[in-house]
C-alpha cells in the first residue's frame, strides 16, 4: 500500500478504545489546559513524510474509515463507521523517527508547514466522508504542533500499523 | 535496520507513559481479573514475523532499552534504563497485520508456539540486560496469547515504530 517505491508517504498507528483523552491546549497562566474526549472508538495517530500529498488523502481517510477493526456488542469486527464509535485523530511527528545510533532522527518527515496543512485536510476529510455516509460517529482531533497529552482506556488496544 | 531484504522479522511500537496498567489475567467466575501496573516508563509493543530467530533479540532488547525516548525530570532525553523508569512489554500480534480490502491479514506473523518462545526469551533479555547495567528499572509484561486489555496515561505517547 505504500507509494513512492516502498518508502511510506504517510504512516497511521491504530489503537481502539473503551475512552481517550487528549489535551488540546495547555495550561497557561490563569487558564486551565483543554481536553477533547471520545468513548468507544478508535484513535488514529498520524505522521506524513516528505512527498505526500493532497492526493493521497482520500484514499487514506477511506481506507482508515472503513477498516474492520472494531469490536461491536455482539463481538463482531465492523469499521469505526459502522460501530458507532468516535474517532480521535492524533497528529504524531515522532511515528517518522528513525534510530541512528542511541537517538531518533526525523529527517524524513514533512515540513512543519506542509504537515500543518494534510493534517487538517485530513481531519476535515474524515469528517466528510463519516457526514456523507451518514455514520454516528463523532471526530475529535488533536492540535498539531502541540504536545500530545493523551489518556486512553481500552479493552485490548489491538494496534495496527498502515503505511501509505 | 529491516533483515531479510526489507521485510521485518519484528516489529516494536513504543509508546511513553506516566503510568500504563494491563491485565495479565482475565477474571473467572470467582476469581478477579489480574493486572500489572507501572508508573513512569516505557511502554513496548511487540510482534515477530515469520524467519524471526533468537539470533536477533540481544540486538532487539539492546537497541530498544538504550534509545533515547524518555524524558527526564530536568527535561532532557534520556533511556527507559537511564529514567530511571519502568517498561511494560505488551505483546502485540495486530502490528503484523496488512490490510486486504476491509480487513486485515496476518500471513506474515509468526506460529504461535514460535511467538510464544521468542516473547519470553524477549522479556527475559530485557530483564537480565537491565540487571546487568544495574539500572533502575521494574520490568512488568503482559501474557502472550490474551487480550492485552490495557490502561495509559502519558505527558504525550510520543509513539515510536522501530522494526528489526
Amino acid at each position: 500500500m505504500t507509494e513512492r517505491g516502498g518508502a511510506p508517504a504517510a504512516r497511521a498507528v491504530l489503537q481502539q478504545c473503551l475512552q481517550a483523552r487528549l489535551q488540546v491546549k495547555p495550561a497557561v497562566e490563569l487558564s486551565e489546559a483543554q481536553f477533547v474526549q471520545i468513548d468507544r472508538g478508535m484513535v488514529i495517530y498520524i505522521c506524513f513524510f516528505k512527498g505526500a500529498s493532497d492526493d493521497l488523502l482520500p484514499k487514506m481517510a477511506s481506507t482508515l474509515l472503513n477498516l474492520k477493526l472494531c469490536e461491536s456488542d455482539s463481538g463482531k469486527m465492523v469499521s469505526v463507521s459502522e460501530l458507532p464509535g468516535s474517532l480521535l485523530i492524533v497528529p504524531q511527528a515522532t511515528l517518522g523517527g528513525k534510530a541512528k545510533g542511541r537517538a531518533m532522527q526525523y529527517h524524513d518527515n514533512v515540513s512543519k508547514e506542509d504537515g500543518l496543512r494534510l493534517y487538517g485536510a485530513f481531519v476535515s476529510l474524515c469528517e466528510g466522508q463519516l457526514a456523507a455516509a451518514e455514520a454516528e460517529v463523532t471526530v475529535k482531533h488533536g492540535t498539531y504542533g502541540n504536545r500530545q497529552v493523551l489518556k486512553l482506556d481500552t479493552n485490548g488496544p489491538y494496534t495496527h500499523l498502515i503505511d501509505f
